[in-house]
């Protein structure tokens, strides 16, 4: 999956600062495949912390920003001005910054959720829909060679029909009240002013919300939601307990947690139709659990015999050799940078390029939104927005 | 747990001829620690087919019935009559036939569910009450020790407050409407007049159920369930999604299927409070993983280091040699035996003796109507009948 | 499995009294199928300490013996005397008293390694052979039903020509001088006089090398075997690491521990040839791993698609449901069963009925051997005694 | 783990072109913490082939060599020239590529096993200490976060003394003569002269060796091997058997193996001593399990509780995130960054810096040599070159 000889692509960055996760994760996984160069970025709206993480990371101070309308707007002027730009702030930021650099056709590539809110996430569709730029939403886990494999499975009909989905993201790291001693993580991602109303059915229910629908392909119909805050004072839940129908008669259930112990980040997806089942899970992400009815279950590994062309395009090294969460969130880089030539070039995006969209990003917050609204009102059942 | 020296209890059975599954099984669990010796029984309505049954087994064709109640009266007078029943038809069953028993004084050791339908249960509650005997229920996976294990530590607080209660128990063996093929395992199962207005709900949900209360300790305050019958034909759900809501806030979710290809009979229970988290698979019996938050989940086994006294009482022999799902139903025979042994002697049950009551019957059938009721109302939260 | 009408065989015991270990899994073993009754038994050498532990077990007092010598006499001439007789005493009593037994015609189910030493070893088989009753050898592994299978797996050439035999048997309850504490198990077990001059090697080295041949089907040609004593103060090797030629040109390694602290009864068979692989291991016995070369590994389990005529002949009940160690054990008794029914009735023992002989048991004593002479020459190749 | 703002060293690479395979993983390794940049070449010795591997990777044509030797002295002389090389070539090029770079002061970072040959090796140790360079071996398990952890647990002693070292390297990948199908893997690393008289032993044996060497600290007194071709027609092992005795006492067994299906690189490593156990296992790099005698086992994780400052200092991503095998090499070559960079400002190479070197190298070569010396006399113990 190497860069074949095209040049890399000229990126920027908003957010991912000194005292960021996520912003580093997404600097490995653009160098990973080599298909882009970090050129610009606003690390932060102070000044000196910007230029701080910007020169750890070797920047030209000039392109260093502490505005991101600024950088838009400069960056579009300059000749080798940056091609694409990642967000990687706060969800309630993602949609400030991503239309400044939409409408100036720079190529957005935005951390999940896609906003904090259901009418930014709106607005959102509409900045992409309104910009020539290309828009991809780091759903990341749909990166992994063997979540390749399951929806190429699932579409080609080796499930038969669907019946069930059993999706799950149980995590730990805040059972207790993290966000009270000055952990900047937990601060935001459990403040509703900048994470979204939704606490683990944002911060990691979209993702297992997601990871199902990549998968399976089915369309939300309904859902009943019962999320608890189990921490006393969190003002967003912890624990969310799903039940979902999808157009056509399938049922599911999805659990995601922050208070569950000895959970890391397990996210867990099964599906199960007619003719089989599956089974993946994030921390396991080299192998996917086949089982034909009637037949013994069979471990498909990345790289091996039974996995397709789906995964094998995504594949860097030899089976028995694992690709991890950088790897998974590397081919989504890869993905972007691939749609971006094309685009470049005048045409469409391949087919077999595969990355989350912003029309994905609205459904998840649609869908947080959903089960906060379902929650709100006891625990009915609602339809998520259109 | 070998018998000391005090004789086998006599023991009746009622079902379990030849064409069925779980009768074998009683009479395997029954043996193994040898408190009780098979005397009597009435195999089937059909005399030829009791009888074939008895002498299989070399039971004293005299004491080879072919009429329940005919069975309880004559045993009752017999001078070396059955001192215990193992009541193993198919529900519908099982309160005609222990009400017989119990008027007359014979203990009775049922299989679950306690009945088809609610009020059947109610009045096998009241047959018990009035009756001097004592009336054991095999939800045979409360016998695992492990279980035992899980169920003490979270006693004595080692997990804090509960919070969040995960239990699933898919099967794939239904997937295909077996029922239509002569399969009488599958026919019986599927007939809402024997089995109840539950399908997999009553014949693994009720197990998921009552493990999850057996652990956990905590009484179910309301539920919300979305049953479905995949299988076009089916009288009763194949499938079920439920979530819980505990007394004192603890959340749950309960899954059952029986068209989910690739489980066999992966009943998982996990557990977690503020201090810390168990699970638990049916199919790897002899392993508990306890993960106490801020610190490495721990592998506890069976009859190793950081198995306690609960776990030890129920344990035959040294780690790592598995006992598997005949130990754990043996150990309700051994614990019935105990408490027999008990009431013969006008002692109390000892408080260490433990085994699923009438009342635990009672509840997992309201639960059962519970969830069929909350999901003919669309899925709606209901109250289980107290 | 259960007995189907003939009648309950007449069992006595030797050894097993109330500190032993093994004698209650032998009684537990032979109870599980009803296909035997304990009636008769010489618990101790010491009467007050037999008839206490036959007391335990309900056993009339006439037919509790302290002298096996004593008891084979009586029991042959008893009109309802024993058939068969369990030996379960330390390795050094087996053959004085299955002799005994042996040459008044009574069946002999004999513990494991057949004798302390090679020469008894011999005698043993000499007694066997002059005898007309029947020998089994409770190498119980070969009681599971996918070690079953994977024997048959072998023999029907799924694996093509064998190449690698990778086992092992790693505990860890030697780790400290546990015989100098007065626990008795280990007390004998690292007693050259009483368990012979292997220690791991014997005690479950023996097992492992049972279990490579007994699947395999191979023949062992030479040996190279470094034992170790890493205890002070150990008279016995407690860590065996043994390379192994079979005739045929198959390669194999067996290594047995006492001292590997997290190993429980990790006891582990892989076996290879040019066409696939197979893994087992005692603690998950109900599964089955084969590996067909090029194409992705099949988890094959008890009771479910994937297991054949060989595994399902000793299978109990359905798939999920976990069989264990008693189980397995058991199964060496219901064979045993068969062989002494058939022999009753004149025929040879059926083709499918399958146990470890006085043959097998000779040739384990033989493997200890050499790996004690290879050993102390310094670790040099050897071939055992045939 | 990010560069901090000194600049990227310029990096070469000999070997590597379009259709090698290590190559690809250096390169990503090297990018991934983004302390190296790749700026010259010497891909194949045919210059197109090379000049087009050059392209494919974006280098200036002026910098892209058909000849190391060349390469070596013209990059020496350029201002901005190489401060570093990579040697991917098969191993009979290692020596003389590295030996033109070491002896112009060129850091080498070279693939293992150092050479084919011991005879080079000897000249390689010598070649490195001659040179001002610095020498870094890519045996990459090494730099696996739970590999640092066990190391460091074992030299904090929390094993107690150790005993007993089990590892293997399975693969089944020449289960049949694939190097007579033009596979070009296949075909040098079965061929003697390119790859050296070691197969499986030398391809992956010797990452299992110094694998067990890193984490142990155990230094190798004496082995006996039994290697095997057991493909008709291959000309070096494809299975190796040893016994290892280690200097103190600890006894060892080595497995590799390229013909057991079902193994992909099957790397596992367990290590026991007087007070635990520890068992890693390469498919499953981010845990480790730890079993203190006595105790339940437990499993550390990377970036979690129980991993401690060794494996933090090369962790990049939370917990239940996995980090795979690219990341493993990656943290070689930021050591060799690390090392670099001390190195250019004079100063000694920090003592958490770590990283295989070229005595490690020799010593994977002496065990090669030895293991072919034991198992050509016939499999008789030996002591590897000094």
């Amino acid at each position: 999956m190497e860069r074949q000889n095209a040049g890399r692509i000229r990126l920027g960055m908003v957010g991912g600062g000194r005292d960021a996760f996520i912003g580093g994760v997404h600097r490995m996984a653009a160098r990973l495949d080599d298909q882009f160069e970090l050129v610009a970025g606003c690390f932060s709206a102070t000044a000196e912390k910007s230029q701080a993480s910007g020169a750890d990371l070797g920047l030209d101070p000039d392109r260093v920003y502490d505005d991101f309308a600024d950088m838009a707007q400069r960056e579009a002027r300059l000749k080798q001005g940056i091609e694409a730009v990642a967000i990687v702030t706060p969800n309630h930021m993602h949609y400030p910054a991503a239309r400044e650099f939409l409408k100036r056709g720079i190529h957005v590539i935005c951390d999940k959720p896609l906003t904090a809110a259901l009418p930014e996430a709106k607005r959102m569709l509409q900045a992409a829909q309104r910009s020539e730029a290309l828009f991809i939403l780091t759903h990341n886990y749909s990166g992994y060679p063997m979540v390749r494999q399951a929806r190429e499975m699932v579409a080609a009909g080796e499930l038969g029909q669907l019946r069930v989905v059993q999706v799950e993201y149980p995590q730990d790291w805040l059972t207790e009240a993290l966000e009270t001693t000055g952990a900047k993580q937990a601060e935001w991602r459990t403040d509703p002013a900048r994470s979204g109303a939704g606490g683990s059915i944002g911060d990691i229910g979209t993702h297992a919300y997601h990871l199902a629908g990549f998968v399976s392909g089915l369309q939300l119909e309904a859902l009943c939601a019962d999320l608890q805050s189990f921490v006393p004072g969190r003002r967003v839940d912890d624990n969310a307990h799903v039940l979902l129908r999808y157009v056509g008669g399938a049922r599911g259930m999805l659990w995601s947690s922050q208070v569950a112990p000895g959970n890391e980040n397990a996210l867990r997806l099964r599906v199960y139709g007619d003719k089989g089942g599956l089974s993946w899970a994030q921390e396991e992400p080299n192998t996917l659990w086949h089982s034909p009815f009637g037949e013994p279950p069979r471990r498909l590994t990345r790289g091996n015999a039974g996995a397709g062309a789906a995964a094998a395009r995504v594949t860097r090294i030899p089976a028995g050799h694992p690709e991890g969460y950088l790897e998974g969130f590397a081919t989504l880089y890869t993905e972007a940078a691939a749609a971006i030539r094309a685009h470049a070039a005048g045409a469409p995006v391949p087919p077999e390029v595969i990355y989350p969209t912003v029309e994905d990003g609205l459904a998840g917050v649609a869908f947080v939104e959903a089960c906060v609204r379902s929650s709100d009102r006891g625990g009915v059942w609602v339809k998520p927005a259109a």
